[in-house]
């Protein structure tokens, strides 16, 4: 009830799955305002609105930072901001590092980002999660890192350069976006019937006879088989069959 | 053995697969310096090196876009600039077309980056692949997107605001490296190429014209617009539009 309250409230369909309330993304001493407004964004574009900025070294509010949020500036008002992880990161029950680095000697190997985000999806149905993202030059350290459950890392051209910090945000958030979705099924084209099919090709082929078109003496069904090869794969929708047919209405027209 | 020789000869494996060469990714009309350079950025991150720029509104060299690029400069130093999207998809086979647009009235269902990602992948085994994304305050026009095969679209909550252009382009590049590096290569269809395409449309076009058939006055397009989606989704191989031409031929000499 409470739900389909507030989407009546609403001209845009509430699609965002209630878990990712329980998200936040923390940015620990992000360098750039610019990157800071992109991030909030980044995440609202995926349902994410839990912004919290470790000791940032650039300024939130900076002109650069909103015009960069462009849609998402709400996201980046109710922005915490706080002085160290312990308090980013206190009551979470998942803590998620992100880095590119490959496995080292005491961290744990780096999981996927499909994989993680999958696992965060999982957690954030009853807990609190959030998701590490270091400082633009350097990442996370190998201390901040220890402290996650989980090293996250997004797979990559190993080559330089690395993703841009508000890029990362947005390829993790778009994962965990879809992992909290799950299996939502999408619409199903109104595709036409076999009759329906028939009927087409059949009315292409009294048209192209009239035309004085022979078909090939060995193998008259060529002609039909290359078509439905052809038109067959396109999966053609009802819609698509009556395009067809005003086409071919049309060209009968050219008999008169 | 021979893994950890190749290790030891180069500080950073190759790890991106051949068929990323075969995929440009085209910024029609970019409006800002800052996301062609990010966008450089981004391409490389995930392997993609080849950028066109069709008539781009910033100034590719300027140096916000170089300092957005920040590690993939000669990205973006080796982009092509062309006066249009002919220009720019000229000899590619699939042309993929990025929108946050719903179903529209004409235009083919938008398939989820994902599942765009593995048809691009597949395609790039062997032919030429062209992703197209838009300018930032419009995306793509109607017209621009009926010419693509196929509409990708990434998935994200329904409220705004949509994401920056270059944030769009690492997600498509993320899930388009992810489908390279997972592709088995299969024998490939000898697909029509886009100019092969729009001389059938043209033909079929002039034939119509020549039946008597009147566009709609208010959008003329709509019926090439319906006409690219059906046929679009079929993806043509060459030998599918010789059938369609001697469909045509046929239907021509009815005017004699």
């Amino acid at each position: 009830m409470i739900e389909r309250r507030r989407a009546s409230r609403s001209p845009l369909p509430v699609t965002v799955p209630g878990c990712l309330d329980r998200v936040r993304i923390v940015l620990v001493q992000p360098q750039t305002a610019g990157n800071i407004g992109a991030t909030a964004r980044a995440m609202k574009t995926m349902g994410l609105t839990r912004l919290v900025l470790v000791a940032p070294e650039a300024e939130p509010a900076s002109a650069e930072a909103r015009a960069r949020a462009h849609g998402a500036e709400e996201v980046l008002d109710a922005a915490a901001i706080v002085p160290d992880l312990d308090a980013a990161v206190g009551e979470a029950h998942l803590l998620v590092g992100t880095t590119n680095r490959r496995r080292g000697r005491v961290l744990p190997d780096p999981t996927p980002a499909r994989e993680a985000a999958a696992q965060i999806a999982a957690v954030a149905q009853t807990h609190e999660v959030a998701v590490l993202f270091g400082k633009e030059d350097a990442g996370l350290s190998t201390r901040e890192l220890s402290r996650c459950q989980i090293c996250a890392t997004i797979p990559a051209a190993r080559e330089l350069p690395s993703l841009n910090l508000s890029h990362a945000v947005q390829v993790m958030a778009y994962e965990i976006f879809l992992a909290a979705r799950g299996q939502v099924p999408r619409p199903a084209p109104d595709l036409a019937n076999a009759a329906e099919l028939a009927a087409l090709y059949d009315r292409i082929t009294r048209l192209m006879i009239a035309a004085g078109f022979e078909p090939h003496e060995e193998d008259p069904e060529t002609f039909l088989v290359s078509l439905r090869r052809t038109l067959g794969r396109a999966a053609l929708e009802k819609r698509d069959v009556r395009t067809l047919h005003c086409v071919l209405a049309t060209l009968e027209g050219l008999k008169g």
